[in-house]
């Protein structure tokens, strides 16, 4: 049975998130079996890069028009400087010909990496299955979390 | 021998320590030992919700009056606003009957979670024992945390 | 074997910088094999005390300008205040005869504490092996990371 690797994945920034996906896409091409599951702000990395979503009552709209999030609207964090150093940032990942979060997306999903979306942020947040990108494999809480996490080699928090 | 999963809380974000509860809970549900280090600004989740503590020296009475703590004055992470967001978040987890921090303490204590304080950043901060809730079941450094993670299936740094 | 320990440091602030340490310290002083491998922001913890580096390009000036680096300069992940909070930290540290994060690194190498720079990083942000201190033991990307975090028993993303 491969080695397994979990990333709980809570941050919605553009450089957690490349390194997540840095991590996860190693480890897959190394042969090991990778989950990752994105929770609270993280669910931003792996929401549509369209509309903000619909939500009911004010403070939920409120919350999900800020944030709104789809991989390419996170934030970096440190020096986003209204979006500037992010901008910055795109740049010099293109110049350096690394793949922008979008394209880890393809990458880390064609390796095999399994994304989970928490279903508790969900609830609280009131954000529904449709608005996330279908890479998406499955929608789950903290039990399925642990299951994994428990026979995992390598289990970070990032 | 029951597996062991081990959080060392650094952040003192509501947010955050959501995360840690929630990970923490469904593990002892699921019958694993479930330890969590306090250390640094998540020192903050299990300080009493009471008074500023009092502290020698015109810095430490600085940063204990700032960094003032209490489950219920947790910052979030993201869109605190001027304390806006996070009543918000307050109010969304009530709708969706998600517990307060206050109550997922409780909720952890009362499924044997284990609450370990950190002696290092206590020293540092001039905090004392007194200034913590009373669920706290030890005070403890660095060598204390890795005896335990050593032997933990899940040990994540939040 | 000696039991091996992993940590992924991807921030650069001081505070967070010290929990690293503390945790590599305590673990080599019970006799595991201790790896930190800097990655992103982390990288500043290792970066020279000196001048600022030379980039090619102005955005690549811009952000290593900035993002200047260098255990004297991190900043506190909260209360930074334009450095009045990072300042009172370390005069804390120093009363509570606590080493400063120059001398943890002093300490950690002395333990025996492996430093890895994250190569992925220095070439999107155009920073060279100079740039670094001589404590540094490696440079090494993502899959030299997960061959030693496979092998541990601790692993933890800070």
């Amino acid at each position: 049975m491969a080695e397994k690797v979990t990333l709980a994945v809570f941050s919605g920034e553009m450089d957690k998130a490349m390194a997540a996906f840095n991590i996860a896409i190693g480890a897959a091409a190394m042969g090991m079996e990778v989950s990752m599951f994105f929770t609270f702000w993280g669910l931003n990395i792996i929401k549509k890069n369209k509309r903000p979503i619909k939500s009911r009552g004010m403070m939920r709209k409120m919350l999900n028009t800020m944030n709104r999030g789809g991989s390419k609207r996170l934030p970096l964090s440190k020096f986003h400087m209204l979006g500037l150093g992010k901008w910055m940032m795109g740049k010099l990942m293109q110049d350096a010909k690394f793949p922008s979060i979008e394209e880890q997306i393809a990458i880390a999903k064609e390796a095999g990496v399994k994304f989970i979306a928490c279903t508790t942020t969900m609830g609280i947040m009131d954000i529904t299955k449709d608005d996330f990108i279908t890479e998406v494999d499955s929608f789950a809480g903290v039990a399925t979390y642990l299951a994994e996490a428990r026979e995992g080699k390598v289990n970070l928090f990032i």
